[in-house]
Order: structure tokens, then sequence, then C-alpha cells
């Protein structure tokens, strides 16, 4: 057994690095947007040329990165959304949102603070998880059926 | 021509009327949420028994408001997804990330303010506004093939 | 807004009648399977011919009920599953599975002796209610935003 | 010629290793759901904290497993569902309309005194077997063409 | 409940008029394909235009039939297949396979005769008969759930 | 038994109408884009905002179009696509290989001049006709059996 | 660039071979029904138990037969539906139906005696052609660009 | 991360040796049509046999193509459509189509003397691109996060 594992969400914290890290020796392909703040605004404009009004801006680099994570979505078997502490974040909302009309197992990553603004997204997932240990530790039973300690 | 719409998002403002009112005359029958935010936030636990635990509290209302909104998503030939001034919005944005999954053509009523933050929800959309009554606008050129003024 | 609802399972009490007596004056248009146990048995010898082996007798009739049952699962916007105190009642959980990845919402109506035999059910379902007038309620308040009381 | 073949049911005796002893030698990947009984059980608060409702208890546990089933039936050629002597396995009657509603070939593995609870379950499979090993003789045929003896 | 039922194959005896005067005062919606041979032949050339060349005459006409054909399948709940006694009727066979993939319940309504030739058909099945009176009697008990006699 | 037929393409005669006229009678609802040129290439900035480079100005109003167009083309039986003298008409085009991948049957009304250059176009309808008059014999004939003359 | 290629009906004549023997050198992965007559005839009782009704001998055959072909069939990207001389062919004409409603190309190898009984079947195929030959070099050509001689 | 990507449309220029040239080294299947344009014109008339009506001619080659292309684009993960200076091109809009319907990224490759009637077709997309080399970088952005310079 494989799985193949989409990461969205937040971008600013290590949580990937240790979900992946965590996840050694398991037989998960892991994947996930562009993760450098920088390349995923500019993208669009660095490519297809300069545009003076920052919603086009926006717009381009937008669905550049879509190219990448729409397909990247549509062929895992487990997508993990996190939310982190700040932002608004609503592309993790909708990435939830969409793996979800696809029928793709979604594991929420989020803090308690949020429990409430977060419920309609929480009741659309199978698991819901406070640190990328306890992903780690799902994907290991997944995998293998063996539990923590 | 007729079309079903589906209102998703903020429940504090007047914009669901204001569309709604403007759009009369027109062949389309409107959906959306429950917007009375007490039994929304409640449907569950007064059905369904109390939950000392607010996460379950949460889930058994979500759940029973996703029979709603699922259904009346999937039944919508047209999304229309409202981000307001405040709350985090997540399950306007799992909406829209939702419809986009389906197929479903979505429009998006934002202000200028959360464009940047907005953008890969605004890469999604067909249209995007600032003001219902171009909603309303879109709505009836779709049907009618009439533009203001 | 309007609802077809299909109610699978239990043929021996009277909980169809008590939802569909609840829910007068709610615009939805109830299905189910036939509820005549000897007809249900034996409406495929009755019409395609005697059998001697138990086993085609059960077939026959199995698929003749199935032309039924999947075209009102298939047409249904929501399906109530109830699973009763008596016999093994496989087929309600045949049509929860069935319905479960048609993504049809599901509301399972069980008794709490059976929570944990029910488990993997249950977490399928939007909401699991020990009562037909629960079911009631939940319709209800999908189809108008009232909660009782 | 490979086939990827789900072991649905019963996990109280050794039907798995009959099957996949006996497919010793045929290309085929063969998986099924954790059959450790308590860790199945408890994957869910081992994972993600303990609940004091035991209806909850079970929710985790459930859809934490359910993350293994779903992707592992949708990646099944041919799904296998075994009704064993005891329980009420309404997991394993969940899991055959649920592999159904996907058009995924069923084969069901069950015992003569079932035969009548058992008739929907049957009606939707291509096969009824008694014995494990008439399930192999299935899959070396279906792989192969070759008959026993 | 109503239903939409595709009459497909022979066009030379008057079973689809004995199933329609049977169903009398049931809400069955009844659809086939266009039964004058004469102008089901040369309606493509009819309308498009002559072709010297008889493969083409007859595929401008089979394309034109599917216009048909393939839209009142699609929209059908459940579709009967007849095999007459005479020609080949593999447009019959084809319609079940058809209609099977799309996962309509079919009814093959054929002769003992033809058993063994048709036992592909056949399984593809959920009904079996021999006489159009069969068909109405299991259209009426899909229906209202009443059998003859 | 009625149709939905969606018509693709030339907005600059008066085929539709001489369609929609001939096809009087018949139990067909017609729909298609927006005909007025004008509206058409501007209700998106009409709408929403000026945009300076008409490349944003022709998206935007291209995006509010295809609100109407992937909608109807989504709920039509049948999709006519006309390919005029004129101009480069690769919206035809494109609506018809929407309109296949959807499994929508097309017919192209087009002209012998047109032949090589529209043979993959071609290759996906099930009716190539030169003049409207064609096409309304054809939705006659699919909806009454009757043939011209 | 490789093809799954499914080779559908009669098995009284070398057909296969000649088209596996010509596409040597070419990435095509081959897969069929089984071919040994009385094999596939009686798999079912051989299996599963005898049956004195031949109805019931046929169809469990049948549908055992059923978990090979509709797998292959799924997997296939083009499907080759070949009629012989002789018998009714109806699973031929059955498979070409069901691959075409699953939308995947189908050729097929007919006689020019049979055309006009084949000419819905025939509309329905990308490719019809009288010698197995012709298929290899329809095969070759899609995988490689080269036309014969 | 590894991507399948169509190459779609004009066949008479370098651009897709130079999309393939400067992809050298990411993890890139490339498919597309068969471009030897006498070979594409008679493929169909060389193997199935000469056809004296261009027409036929004409589908008889865009038929065997079919089955190359719809394969090709049904397993790409993006589509890349170029519109080349010359010719009508209705076929890469047609594929545009086709491939937006199923959901595939597209990026168009088009001139900025075609923006106005390529309007539709842009908005289908989620790049438009003036330069293969600009191609290049989008794949390359896609697979490793990297932007030129």
């Amino acid at each position: 057994m494989s799985l193949r594992v989409y990461l969205s969400g937040e971008i600013h914290t290590d949580w990937r690095e240790r979900i992946v890290a965590g996840a050694e020796g398991l037989d998960i392909a892991f994947s996930g947007p562009v993760t450098d703040h920088a390349a995923s605004d500019d993208c669009g404009v660095a490519i297809l040329g300069a545009e003076p009004d920052r919603f086009w801006h926006d717009r381009k680099g937008a669905q550049v990165n879509a190219i990448r994570t729409r397909d990247a979505i549509a062929k895992a078997d487990v997508v993990v959304v996190r939310f982190g502490e700040k932002y608004r974040q609503w592309n993790a909302a909708f990435d939830a949102g969409y793996a979800s009309a696809l029928g793709k197992p979604v594991i929420v990553l989020s803090m308690p603070d949020h429990q409430h603004a977060l419920k309609e997204v929480h009741a659309a997932a199978l698991a819901v998880a406070e640190e990328p240990e306890q992903v780690v530790q799902i994907l290991r039973y997944v995998l293998t059926g063996t539990l923590p300690g």
C-alpha cells in the first residue's frame, strides 16, 4: 500500500518538513503548492509579463499556481490542510472544499482557538489534528495499522 | 431560461436581500444557508442532544447544516460567494472550492482590501464583484442579454 | 426549496408513517422500498416464474426490488436509513454504503445499543438520530431553518 | 493482467490468509482494513485524544479507518466481502453497497444460513461463494482462464 | 413515484403496444427509437443528401437516429430490451450494453431459445421476461408494490 | 418527448431565427449565447468596471458570457454549432469540443468550402448540415419520426 | 506512448493471434475474454456448484466472466470488437455498447455482408475494418504516426 | 512530481520542438497529434480504403486520428494549445474546448493579433503565452517552483 498526500495551506512554519521527516520509511509521495512566497506571488508576471493592476498581477499568478495545485490535488489520495496562526488563509479553506467535493479524504491540521470558525471545514474532514506528529501517526496507521506507543 | 442561484457566505449584512430584491422579475430561484446565526450554531444539539464538548457541539451542527448546503450547491446553476468585512469566513472559501470542483460557475462578491488574500478564490471565479447590484446586473445579463444603463 | 427523501431499512414498525405524518406541510416527496414483506420476498417468482432453489427465488426477487430501490436512491436528495431492534438488516447497511458512495447526505436512525456495531455506518452519516421525530426536525430545519421548541 | 483485490468484512477467522496463500503466484495486490481489532477500535482516540463519550470515541476511530478503507476500495478492481458466523457485520454490508455504487465487481463470501438475510447483497454480487478457496478459483480463472481440476 | 422507460429493440411485432396498453394508469413516460423501418433506414439521406455507397447511407441514418436514442436512453430510469424471433438484432444488444454501462436498470424481454446466446446480456439485466405482460407486471410492482393475481 | 437545443456559433445571419421558426409546433426549448455583438463584447467592463488593457477587457466579458453558455450547454440535450462565411469563429469550434467532451449529440451547420478545415469538428458530429432547414428536419425527425416530403 | 487494447468478440478464428503477432514491437498490452469456449461456458458451475437449470448455469458463468471483462474494458484505451461469420454474437454487440457508453474509442472488425445489420454499431465506431491487419495498421499509426507501404 | 503534457494545434512551425528541447531535464512526457500533414490527412483511406467523396475521405481520417488524440488528451495532466499565424485551426479550438470540459488545465500559445478572436478560448485557459519558451517556464515552475532569471 502506498499513498499520495497533498499538503495544503500555511507556508510560514515548518509543519510540512515535520510531516515529511516523521513519515520517513513510509511509502508516501508528498506534494504541495510552491512554498516560496515571493515566487508564488510573482510567477504569473515573471513569466507572462508585468501587470500594472494588482488584481491582474494576482490573477495571473494564482492561475499559474492552479496548474500545479489542481493537478496535485486531483492525483492525491489524501489531502492535509493546515490552518496556521496568522493570515486569512482562504486558499487553505478553498482547497479543503475543493478536495472534499472530489471525494478525497481530508485531514485538517488546526489550532483549538480556530475550532468554531473552522466548524464547517472540520465537519468535512475525516480527522482534525493539532500537531503535525498526529498527522504522521494517522498516515502510519493508515499504511501499516500500527498505533503510536 | 431560468437559473438556480446559491448565495453563500456572510450572514451579517443585507447583501442577500439586495440581490433578491434587485433580481425581482427575473426567473431565478435563490437558495442559501440558514442565516439565523443562533439556529445555525445550535441546530445539531437542539435536535440530536446536547454535547459538553464544544468540538462535537459544533460538528453536530455543521453536519446538519451540510445536509442543506450540499444539496443546494449541488442543485445550483450559479454560486455567489460573499466575503464581508469581518470574521474569518472560512466556510465561504470552503463553499467556493466545493462549488469550483463541481464545475459550477462562481461569482465572488468581495472588497478591494481582500484582493490579495482572496487571489486563489478570485482566480477560480468567472466574475469578481464589489457590490450586490453588480451581481444582479450579471444575473440579468446572463438571463436576458441586457446590460445596465 | 423541496427535498426528495428515501426511507431505507426496517419494515416492521411505523417509523415511516411517523416521519411522513410529522413532515406534513413540508415540501418533501418521500420514497422507499416496497414494505409489504410477502410481496417483496415473492415479487420475482410471482412475475417471472417459480424457482425450486431458494437462492434463485431470492435473487429474482431482490433484483426486481433493486429496479425500484436503485432508481429511488439515485433520485433522492437525502437518504434516511433505519436500523430496528430485530433481524440482521444487511440491506439497510448496504443502502447506507450505496447512498454514501453516491455522495448522498445520509441520516441514520438507530438505537443506542447498536452504536458500536454501527460505528462505520454512523461515521458516514451527517446525522444519527434515535427517534423518527428527530428526523422530522432535521428535515424541517433543512427546509425552513426552524428549530423545535 | 493484474488485479487489485480488496478483502472486506469479518476479521475473526483466517479467510484472508487462506485467500492470499491460495492466490500465490497470481499477479494480485491484496488490500483490506486494519484487522487488529483493538487498534481498529482505538485508533482515533490513541492518536487524536481520548473521548469520554463512546459515540465520539467510535466515530473518531471509524473516520480514521475510513481514510484507509475508502482509498483502498476506490483503487480496487474487485471487492470480496466476507460475512462470518458471528456479530452484526454491518460494516461488511456497508462496504458491499459502497463498492457496488462505485461499479466495482463484488464477490460475496457467505454461509448458506445467511442466504435469505443477505439476498439484497447477493443480488448485487457477480459471485457468491461459501469457501475462500472458491474465491481463489475465481481470481485464478479471471486472471488466467484456468478452471480447477 | 414516476418512471421514464425506454423500449429498445425489435420493431416488427406489437410488444411495445402491449406494454404501453398494459401500463395504462401507471405514471410512466415511455420512449423508444423510431419504429417506422423505412424512415429509420433513410432518415440520414432523406435530410442530408443521398449517398451512392451503402456504408455511408447507413452511417448517416444511424447517426441521426443516435441523436434520438442516446438522448432517450440517457434520460430513462429503466431500459427494456426486446429480442425477437428474427434478424440479428445487434442494435438491441448494443443498447443493452450502453444502458448497462450507464448504470441503468435493464429488463430483457427474450425467448427461451435464445437463452444461451444471450447469456452475457441476461447477466447484466435485473429481470429477464418472456412476455410483454410480465414487463408490465414488473413496472406496476416497481411503481405501486402490487403483484398480479 | 421534448428537447433542449443549444444554438452555438455565428451571430451575423438569421440562421437561429430560421431554425426557431421552422421548429414551431415542436416541443423544443432553444437557448444560445447573447447575440447582441456589442453587449457580448462589453458585458464584463460595463458591469464590473473598465479595463485599459484589451486583453482583460475581453477576458472579463468572455468570463461573464461563460456563465451563460456553460450553463446552457450543460443543460442542453443537443448542441447545434454554426460556422458562417466570415471571421475565425474559434468560439464555435471551442463549443463543439466542449459539448463533445460532455457527450452531447452535436449537429454542425457549415458550408462545403469549409469541409476540409472542419474535418475534426465534423468527425465529432452526429450530423453535418448545410442549411438551417435541414437542422429543423433533423429535430422534427428526432422528436416525431417524421421525414420531410 | 503506449496503449491497452481490449479484443472483444468472436472466439472461433485466429483474428486475435493475427493482431497480436502483427503488433509485435508496438507498446501495446492486449487483453480479452477467456477464449476457451468450454471453460467460459462452465466457469460458474465448475467453481460455485452445479445448476440443474440452464438459465442459472449460464448466469453463474456469465457473471464470473463479467468480473474479467468489465475490469478489462474499463482499463482499456481502445476496444476492438470482432463480428465473425457465425453465431448471434450478441455479447460482441453488448461490449461495443458498453465501451461506447464509457467513451472508449471503438474499432469494429466485421464483414461487408453484415454492414446493414451492424449499422448502429458501426456508427458508434471510430473505424470499421474488414481484416485484422487493418486493425494492426491503425494501432501502429495511432502509436507511431506511420502508415503502411 | 511528473507531468503528461499534450501539445495541440499548429503543425507548421517548430514550436513543439522548442518546448520539448527547453523542457529537457524536467520529468515531462509529451504527447500530441500526428504532425506529418500528409499522413494525418490520408490515414483513414490509406488503411481502410479509398473514398471518392472528399467528405468521407476526411471523416475516415479524422476518426482514426481521434483514436490517438482523445486517448492522449484524456491521459494528459496539462493541455497546451497553439494557434499559429495561418489557417483556420478549428481543430485547435475544438481541442481547447474538449480539454476544458474534461477539467484539464489549458495553456494557450497564441499571437497578440488573435487576442480578440480568441477571447472565449483564452478565458478558459489558466495561462496565455506568446512564446514557446514561456510555456517551458510555466512547466518548469509548475514542476520545480523555479522562476526564470
